[in-house]
């Protein structure tokens, strides 16, 4: 995309409330834009970035078996007042309207209702379980504060996944499965070696503990201790020596960090079968609830805990993968001969399906360094009169201090 | 995919408070799930449908230079109020919930206001215009009636492009080509030939006619009157004898019509950049308005008016543009033979990137074969034991009464 076409720019200034450094760098170099506390709408840097991130999941979800849907936001109030998460005294996050007719309607803050809800209609004998399904919807939360950018929204996208089964057994093959999964998107988001599976408390099923994909980042709301094995980590609700016995651990062996919650997987068990009505029949005829478990990745948290964890003092700084583009072709200078160039590369990047944001703009270098930085792609590749006069391209990876002049060839070969 | 892997199921009723035709099909079939009157969920075969429509649309969009974006679904009331849209006296479809903080917010039934309001941002100089942004939104109305299933809804997916230009000469190029692109995209998807650009009243800016698209559908909402011509078409709202005059058309060579309203053109002009404060320095640095239009297509209408337009009694009927897949294999009998057969035909057709929905299960041909009706997808190719004894493959088109016995190389060319 020609940075010329690209409608967004560079703010000097995040509006005074935003107080989150994610919030106020992906609004100062235009990817998104915030329209109240907690709400942000999404530019095209920021769609693109969470694309990638929405396909990275969406591979692995699918190679799990699991089919994608997508379920309303307006909520059926009857659905959620048969399991008691009606009221606001259950659940305080509800946003809730009421209909012309008089009728209230809640918007969605989760799903795990509807879903098990329409399963029932797609579900009869044991031969047509384990099914799993995905979305990645819009969730809407009435929090009380909303400080932390795009980690804490009261709209976001997230992933949730629903995994129905005949029985725990089958359940929990799933479970470890998507455990597995689970680290493979994060590895493949860019953020391997600092995301942690972490030990939490049991939630509804289980006296188990529960388990929760902790990425290390300072302005995470969570606290968690990592193992020095890098195998374990606990959540600090989980924190003390009745754990630490039951794991056969050594509290000096544990490092206190801040974290961020990117993912979590719970087991629900049968209950919410059984409230809702969504029974299978097993191979000798016999009606049996099913066993239901839930995992939800949080996406547009993930762009805010990238933008926070590898950002620096001049802006972002993303991995490739989720990069809004391959390269940053910057040209300098206005000469005929570098225009044809410069115009050229990039047109033969485009064809060669690489991903390129291209600053045609005629501004100064400064300037143009300094939105480069701050867009954060991962590639600068700098042609001007000066960098041709030599047959040469300077190439700067946003996460080295210095640039490298290479031969064009040897340029394109990084790409 | 397998059939035994999608997780939906035909079903024999929709529910009983369900009066129309398309959502009816839609449910028995499994591609939405109906959650209260006006709002369904998308399963897999419905997203699907509703992907390819979203690709078909994206495509012409990109092509007119219009970048993607996705605003928020919750509203700030501040931004509303500035344009006095905020009311339910003035706008009498809004969903309204409050903070915790006791502030209200809205639910986005339209975008105009807050885009407008980012645009603020991101505009300074007559240079950096036009601009075109367009996003799939989710939109959420409080309507007092939703009766034409998918067609009118309180939860849809719209397309909305909006124009910032500098002025009406410049807005009018662009309108005029969004014009011929919607024709395109209504083409592409299938419905060719039964879609008019219809003139209708003038609306906020103009006193001249504004325009829509309207596509031929017995359970559309609106009354149109066709010229014989096939060019022109007119709005029952403008159908007197001024605007048969000012036209220079005979009554006697239109006809009426009953028409779907599936996508919208609007010259909004410079009121609400006025209010909200957006303008621009033109080349002698005065400040000026920027002249706004906006665009709309309604996705998940779309694919209600192509259900209700193609169907027949025994189910749905999808242009191949966007059907959920572009062929349905079907297995009868279950001899090792004819498994493998079917089986390695499924994967061959996966591997060339053919999409093709595999009907694995066991159970009788009768069933089978109307849920295949009742889907439609317009390429059926059946393999069975009897059809393999002769090296054939039955391939029956969704639209037409015959099946016939193909050669298996000749079978697999019409893919």
């Amino acid at each position: 995309m020609r940075q010329s076409q690209l409608f967004t720019k560079t703010r000097k200034e995040a509006p005074a409330d935003e107080v989150s450094k994610n919030a106020q760098l992906l609004i100062k170099a235009g990817f998104i834009h915030k329209e109240i506390a907690g709400v942000y709408s999404l530019l095209p840097l920021g769609l693109r970035v969470v694309n990638k991130i929405k396909k990275i999941i969406s591979t692995e979800m699918e190679a799990l078996g699991s089919v994608e849907i997508i379920m309303s936001t307006l909520q059926n109030k009857e659905i959620w007042e048969i399991t008691d998460r009606w009221s606001d005294e259950k659940v305080d996050v509800w946003f809730k309207s009421a209909l012309k007719n008089g009728n209230e309607v809640g918007f969605g803050w989760s799903h795990e209702e509807p879903i098990t809800n329409m399963m029932k209609f797609h579900t009869g004998s044991y031969n047509e379980l384990p099914r799993y399904v995905h979305q990645f919807q819009n969730k809407l939360r009435n929090e009380v504060r909303a400080k932390s950018g795009i980690m804490r929204c009261r709209e976001f996208v997230m992933k949730d996944m629903y995994s129905y089964s005949v029985d725990e057994k089958q359940h929990m093959d799933f479970y470890n499965k998507v455990t597995e999964s689970y680290m493979k998107v994060f590895n493949n988001i860019g953020l391997g070696g600092i995301t942690y599976i972490t030990s939490a408390s049991g939630g509804l099923f289980t006296e188990k503990f529960s388990h929760e994909f902790q990425t290390l980042c300072e302005a995470g709301e969570d606290n968690i201790y990592v193992h020095k094995d890098g195998k374990l980590a606990l959540n600090e609700e989980i924190w003390n020596d009745e754990t630490l016995e039951k794991l056969a651990v050594k509290k000096e062996d544990f490092e206190f960090k801040k974290a961020a919650e990117v993912g979590n997987i719970f087991t629900f068990g049968t209950g919410k079968s059984e409230q809702l009505g969504l029974f299978f029949n097993d191979s000798e005829g016999k009606k049996r609830p099913v066993f239901l478990g839930s995992y939800g990745i949080g996406v547009t948290r993930l762009m805010g805990v990238i933008a926070e964890v590898f950002a620096d003092e001049k802006g972002l700084s993303w991995p490739k993968e989720v990069s809004p583009f391959a390269v940053h072709l910057v040209r300098l200078g206005v000469s005929n001969e570098t225009l044809e160039f410069a115009d050229n590369m990039y047109n033969d990047l485009q064809k060669k399906g690489v991903e390129v944001l291209y600053d045609d703009r005629d501004l100064r270098p400064g300037e143009k360094f300094a939105d480069s930085d701050l867009i954060g792609i991962p590639v600068r590749m700098v042609v001007s009169d000066k960098t041709l006069a030599v047959n040469k391209i300077e190439v700067k990876f946003r996460n080295k201090a210095e640039a490298e002049l290479l031969d064009i060839e040897e340029a394109l070969k990084i790409l």
